[in-house]
């Protein structure tokens, strides 16, 4: 019990000196990678940068105590950020004790949320965002962050989060461009976006092995963030108006607790909500694929417990609220982190660094950070995935569609939300009209196929229907109708019989349906029939008045059910002495 | 095309002197019927008198010449009425102009939203109220004006529509009780109830065919209209403090327009939508039920445009929102109802009714409009069901239970949506956990079944499972988790064979699912196979990357995929010859 809750207890008895080892290295690459990625998420969240290296320690020895996942690294990341941001910014003006108050009144709204949702295995609640709805948003939010990082890159102010705002913005302000925080812009854009694609076959060309090399084109941005910060040092930059960093206060905060005002947790339920939801969702892909690659099994409930943890932990420690995250927990993975230590060994990594670094950070320019941004959210934005599940199925790529469009003209919220009901709307709307064939017998066999298919044989008198889905509410109507209109076409009809094989599950409203069919049919002299009914279904039908009621009989195959109502036409059958041990 | 719209163009060429006097005779009947409740209607829905008949006279007429049952009767119901006065009362003052002209507007709206509904073949949108949550809103709805009518009962002013503000209301003023009213109360109350168990037998005794009796005793309101009138105008109880109906203008109303304000046509959006799902929803139940009886055809959408035409018809008339009314439905049919004309006819002595009955109105206690729907709504009352449901599926009888508490407590409007929300959440749940069984091979012959339930052989590496469960959003990551599980807790396993015969769709979430399980098995030393994939899933899946990505094959049977991965356990098959065939 007391292991399935702290997995490092099963972990921690295995440690050895080769893990440890494997472990450090990791870990100090991570470290690398992190220290700029914290303090520009922490600048995305509309945050000081301090509070980017705070949500980047506790959370990280809270996960190793409490996480399932090997290589899963926590911390900030770009769409939580900016879901943050949205979030508090509705509720206070940045720079404000209230906003950095929301924000972590907000991690430890999220972090209980997922703890409780964890405890309680809850887990599934994730489940309801289909895959075009999170694969939209994911891009919308890229380009919205992406957008928002280019005030950062023309040194101008520019309010709001939607892109007809930041257009709007933009444009307002255009005259206020600043030149040396252009130029440094291009510089750390150009470079980034080069050091993605050119770097690695430099490296390797210098000797280094591939792995080490992908590994080291991570550590890029740190080159561009000592770069720049030498160079507005050196040339005073900071003023010719290229804003920097600034003050960033040495060492830790003393742990405290979020403010608990009810007005501000109520207004923050819902943002929490989709924050816990989304943050899951990336963090339990990301566990789920490394943990595959090499057969190890995460526990998804228990990493809702675990990322709840992290986010309690970062909001304690004066953090925002974190996540899984994709790019460091693949270079994690790569690096050969062995255990969730390696986490661990970051977060004294990060902690040393806000002791050690932080005088240093005074010169960083603030578009040297953008840059970062906007370079690692590019990879987020895949449109291309619009035309491949357009190909699939135009339905889920219309649900991809609006919930992108109204992301960015109405910013996160709506658009999940719209993503939400459009895709459970779409999913009721697809089982709403099931498909329906009318049954044939093959002849010489005991196969029966659809009709419209096959060359098959019917009987007089005998309706033979299979429904291709399971029965429930938004079917069942549509089934009832869809009898009736057939007895009313052919009034020679006087059974009907349902086969079942693919019906999974009837529900309550589909019972009462075919009670209603049952009854009226009945009062039409047509007598209804089941066969083929899989054995869950008929668990529960035994216990429903379906089954007393029903004027015809329920059948094991449907060639018995034929053979018995019309047996004139059935007699040719390959093999009667076999067809009667069915029965 | 026009008959499409126009039905009266199929079954008026029909017309003759036989059908004439059924639907006359059945008018005759339906007309002293509906003079009551038409008032006792308006009465609930918080209008004038007079409302209630003019919503019964056009609407009719449209009916007759739009809708496709035959036995249907428009006019005011319960439900209806009552989400009527929840939606305008919530504007405006009972009694003032404002009030009658929300609820002209609100059977407007709702007659538009009908009519789009119909032409665009939106039909399928009331699918999504599952049988449990309308059975639990009409039983609490029941309830509700039950309980709303206590107040005419003892001659008090309660306001409040919910059960606690109504308990309250009449907590606080019981003292203000008036006795005649009680009186007459109890009389009708008596009268009504006796009338519907005791009356029928009585009359059969007296020679009368069943169905004549069953249909006299509907008149049975009107007996106690008079008699009440006559007491109420002999004893001059109106000066004893009993509350009468009192003056109703004569004749029809001039055709208006409703008002169109913006703002108000925008708070009345919801519960006009509310009002035509609900509304529609009992109008195609009682004209289903009736047309299967006898074979007969009705249109969904058709009817959709038929109530909405008659609801724009009771709004131009004066009227309020109106509906087909499952009780005077089935009289209409019992009495011999051969076409819509009997409801045309119907509204024609609804009409006479408005010119000659009115100054005999005047005496008419609302005592005993109240005790018509009192006695009227507690047949809508049926909560067995909940035991019914509960004994076949505890989750429907949770969320009826649900529908029926809020209701009571927090409205209508509340809650069906929280019903709505909950049987969509519960159906999500159920199919986010499918039934997935391994599978094994009967020994000797080419079948596969559940290795929990049969006595079975598996294939040493080989890993069969069936999913019982069409592949979409909600458990697409509980398939992809399970499979994981399955390979990290057995590392022989080199093939995973999914078995897909109970797979009627697999939407682009899933499709990802089973890509990123491809390649990470891949990845893992693993293969994925599939067998007995239907034709409409393989139609689609040839669309997808997945089928040229993936790491194994597609086997037409399962017993072709255990064939070829692990031929040396599969061997001993019956009939070997006959097994190469199928591949």
């Amino acid at each position: 019990m007391l292991k399935r809750y702290f997995p490092i207890l099963t972990w921690g008895r295995e440690y050895n000196r080769a893990t440890l080892e494997a472990d450090l290295i990791a870990a100090i690459i991570v470290t690398i990678m992190l220290i700029p990625q914290s303090l520009a998420y922490a600048l995305l969240a509309g945050l000081p940068p301090e509070v980017g290296l705070y949500a980047s320690i506790s959370p990280l020895v809270i996960y190793a105590l409490l996480g399932t996942s090997r290589p899963l690294a926590v911390g900030p990341v770009a769409v939580v950020s900016l879901m943050t941001a949205t979030a508090v910014g509705d509720l206070a003006a940045k720079g404000t004790p209230e906003y950095l108050g929301a924000a972590i009144a907000l991690a430890f709204i999220s972090g209980i949320m997922l703890l409780v949702m964890g405890l309680l295995r809850l887990g599934f609640i994730t489940s309801f965002l289909s895959h075009p709805v999170i694969a939209g948003f994911i891009s919308a939010s890229g380009i919205l962050i992406a957008a928002g990082q280019l005030k950062h890159f023309l040194g101008i102010k520019v309010p709001g989060k939607t892109i007809p705002e930041v257009a709007e913005g933009i444009w307002a302000n255009i005259h206020q461009i600043n030149i040396p925080t252009v130029l440094i812009s291009i510089f750390a854009i150009g470079f980034l976006y080069w050091s993605r694609k050119g770097l690695k076959p430099v490296l390797i060309k210098r000797g280094l092995t591939e792995r080490l090399a992908s590994v080291l084109v991570r550590a890029a941005p740190v080159v561009a963030v000592i770069v720049t910060i030498l160079v507005t040092w050196a040339l005073g930059l900071e003023n010719w108006g290229v804003k920097v960093v600034g003050e960033v206060p040495e060492g830790l905060p003393a742990p405290t607790l979020p403010p608990f005002d009810p007005a501000l947790w109520g207004q923050l339920f819902v943002p929490a909500l989709l924050i816990s939801i989304i943050g899951y969702v990336e963090t339990i892909s990301v566990a789920q694929t490394l943990a595959a690659k090499k057969r190890q099994r995460i526990d998804p409930d228990q990493e809702l417990v675990a990322l709840g943890g992290s986010n309690i932990a970062a909001s304690i420690s004066g953090g925002f609220p974190v996540t899984g995250g994709f790019a460091r927990s693949v270079v994690n993975f790569e690096a050969g982190a062995a255990t969730p230590a390696a986490g661990a060994f970051t977060a004294i990594g990060m902690a040393v660094a806000t002791f050690t670094l932080t005088p240093a950070l005074y010169f960083l320019p603030q578009a040297t950070l953008a840059a970062t941004i906007f370079v690692a959210v590019l990879t987020l934005v895949d449109l291309g995935a619009i035309k491949r599940i357009f190909t699939y199925s135009p339905g889920d790529a219309m649900a991809m569609v609006a919930t992108i469009v109204v992301t960015l003209l109405d910013g996160v919220d709506v658009g999940i939300a719209t993503g939400v009901i459009l895709s459970i709307g779409l999913h009721l709307w697809r089982s709403s009209r099931p498909h329906v064939a009318e049954l044939g017998q093959v002849p010489g066999t005991e196969h029966f196929r659809n009709i419209r298919r096959h060359r098959v044989e019917t009987a007089p008198g005998v309706l033979s229907l299979r429904v291709d889905e399971s029965l429930w509410f938004p079917n069942a109507r549509f089934i009832e109708e869809m009898i009736y209109d057939r007895i009313a076409a052919d009034k020679s009809i006087k059974h009907v019989v349902l086969n079942c094989p693919a019906i999974n599950h009837i529900d309550s409203s589909a019972l009462e349906a075919l009670e209603q069919v049952n009854e009226q049919l009945k009062d039409a002299g047509v007598r209804l029939h089941l066969s083929e009914v899989k054995g869950p279904v008929m668990d529960r039908l035994t216990r429903s008045d379906l089954i007393t009621h029903l004027s015809g009989q329920i059948y094991l195959t449907h060639f018995d059910a034929l053979a018995t109502l019309a047996p004139e036409t059935t007699r040719d059958c390959a093999d009667l002495s076999r067809c009667e041990t069915h029965r």
